[in-house]
């Protein structure tokens, strides 16, 4: 009998998809389960840019090129510089979601052994694209505790070896909301500078900051043109996840070269929502204020409620639609599986994703759970119920 | 400045895309190109599978499962079936084109370093992936006066080592049109069987095979159940190309869980373009006949042309939509390139692929071009003749 791969076998199952079985036995059994484990959010796709891909008249539904459309990347030039990058369409290929953009920033810049360094807790996928491509995960530390701020420059000096080849960050980040400040992309980029190492910029929630706070591009880092390598996505941005576009944008040529090749030997991105894609850049530009508002809305009144409960430690997320919080558990994968084994509440209860699964470093993490706030409020205040009822009895 | 990897700069461009910039100056000259060179078909997509598309009403645009819809999985179920393919939904891995299926396969059975035998001339992609995921291509010959048939087992005991892991067809063939024969598979089988070696078979031309012959499946094969593994894709099938939509079929449940993981990394497959595939499997049971039809009388139309030129050889495939010629050249690339730069005939050229591109032995190949015909019968015939008096002319 045949036998699979090494890397099929060591490749990290999804984190967040370990507690689905348990979350559809809950269902079964008749309770309500709210969703706060993953980051789909509930915001409708704007109309007019689902109306875009009901519009299409094509007669034939080609391969587009393997870069993306022209027209949508030129659109995407005046995107990018009213959110002050400046880029040509020749900088920008068109992905199949945000996932592409990593693994074409990973192949196209790391060989088997190269080591990536990345502030833990980071998005969990990010381990699996490095171990499918032979990558090693350097995690250096941001604490629950320092707000999950950039780890000091002596970290990251300190993790540097001859085998460094960039350092990642999600910026806003999944899984922390951490929103990085212009000092701390300053110190990434002395370091960049300094041991010539690419700076992956995932951006994927740039429009999702708060407090006034702006986000801050690594492609508008003066000085990093051949370093910085953003990867992005219209997921979370429109509500598009299903749409799987992304992009990949650079100005270092040799990085383009290099990513147009695995670029053009999966043929092209998906052509439809391309076509969704380019009608979004042309949404009023009030539309985000709306989205702020809710989301802006529903991250203060997770964050109140959480910092109400015994015992349990959660920073204010300055970006992204998510939060990690510390609770007064041993293990919280246990009691998040608990909680959808053993526990409701007014016939409910809540799925949160366990935080060890974006840790590197075994054993960190363990009593932290990261909570994405793509609920309206009435079913955050509902799920936070639980939540709270919960904490009560699994002490007990 | 930081460099980008080994992998990204071994990685091989393109061969079908080298002479696109020759293409763009012809037509910018006013030259008419007729373009035999890819294999985008030219077949309008099914009206109704579109306006499935057309007609969605979902408020959100969701990321799907990672395996994709159940409901899509569920109809490719009776798909199957009516192609004597007996899987259930849970042995379907829905992907972005037949791309990834390739992908999720190489990744899934083979590490760095581990051997894959393929029958060349064959797709130039699996050579991309395989570089890309650090695995060694071994090709063996098959000729084009043995109209590509399939190589003698002799051939392929050669070829096994240590490392060899699988076996890889595309059936029927793409470049080489070839339609394996129920004699050959059973080879293929008996050589996996012996060296435990898996069998990948890219199907995506199923539907086209001409003469009254059957298509057989590697799922087809009796006793193969732990090795094979099909990679398909509704690009060519329904015209769908930039749907980007294909799947990986096995009932390997080890293959399965680990290329769910690479699925998981990924999130999800396109959302749109699952809802065109699901429609599509509703089409009339005659939908192909029209098609096949058209694709036949191409086939002949180009075959006859040809084979009528003085000094061409091309067999007549039994499949796909490719066709193979020799042609009196001594370097078809340069011909190729001379037709886009230094010829014309009533204001028009052609383009072709050289077919070296699709050879991984050195050398080999250099005086063959392929040929798609994906152009109907009247622009068939007026690339004909540009080729037929471009060879008068270029001998000379």
């Amino acid at each position: 009998m045949p036998v699979i791969s090494h890397r099929g076998a060591l490749m990290p199952p999804s984190p967040i998809r370990k507690l689905v079985p348990f979350a559809d036995a809950a269902k079964k059994r008749g309770t309500k389960v709210y969703h706060l484990n993953i980051g789909q959010p509930d915001i409708v796709t704007p109309q007019s840019i689902l109306d875009a891909v009901r519009h299409t008249d094509m007669k034939v539904l080609e391969y587009s090129p393997s870069a993306g459309f022209e027209s949508y990347r030129k659109k995407l030039v005046t995107y990018y510089k009213r959110n002050n990058i400046d880029v040509t369409s020749n900088q920008i290929i068109v992905t199949t979601g945000g996932s592409e953009a990593i693994m074409f920033a990973i192949m196209s810049c790391l060989d088997p052994g190269d080591e990536i360094i990345i502030p833990e807790p980071f998005y969990a996928n990010y381990n699996g694209f490095s171990t499918s491509s032979g990558v090693k995960v350097v995690p250096i530390p941001s604490g629950i505790e320092d707000g999950f701020s950039l780890p000091s420059i002596e970290s990251f000096e300190k993790a540097v070896t001859t085998r460094t080849k960039a350092i990642m960050i999600c910026n806003p980040n999944n899984p922390t909301g951490y929103l990085y400040s212009a000092e701390e992309l300053n110190v990434l980029k002395e370091i960049c500078l300094k041991h010539d190492l690419f700076l992956f910029s995932d951006e994927a929630y740039r429009e999702f900051c708060y407090d006034g706070k702006k986000h801050i591009s690594a492609l508008s880092l003066e000085g990093l043109d051949e370093h910085a390598i953003v990867l992005d996505t219209i997921s979370k941005r429109y509500s598009a996840c299903g749409g799987r576009i992304g992009a990949f944008v650079t100005r270092n040529q040799s990085v383009l070269d290099a990513a147009m090749k695995f670029a053009q030997a999966r043929l092209s991105p998906p052509s439809f929502a391309q076509i969704l894609g380019e009608a979004a850049v042309d949404l009023p530009a009030d539309y985000f204020d709306e989205v702020h508002a809710e989301y802006t809305s529903r991250r203060d009144l997770l964050v109140k409620r959480l910092q109400a409960m015994n015992g349990v430690m959660c920073p204010l997320p300055g970006g992204a639609f998510y939060a990690i919080a510390r609770l007064p558990v041993d293990d919280a994968e246990k009691f998040c599986q608990w909680l959808l084994e053993g526990f409701s509440h007014n016939g409910a209860t809540v799925m949160m994703a366990p935080a060890a699964g974006f840790y590197a470093t075994p054993g960190k993490g363990k009593n932290e759970v990261r909570l994405a706030y793509v609920l309206n409020r009435d079913d955050i205040n509902a799920a936070m119920d639980c939540l709270e009822a919960a904490l009560k009895e699994y002490k007990n």
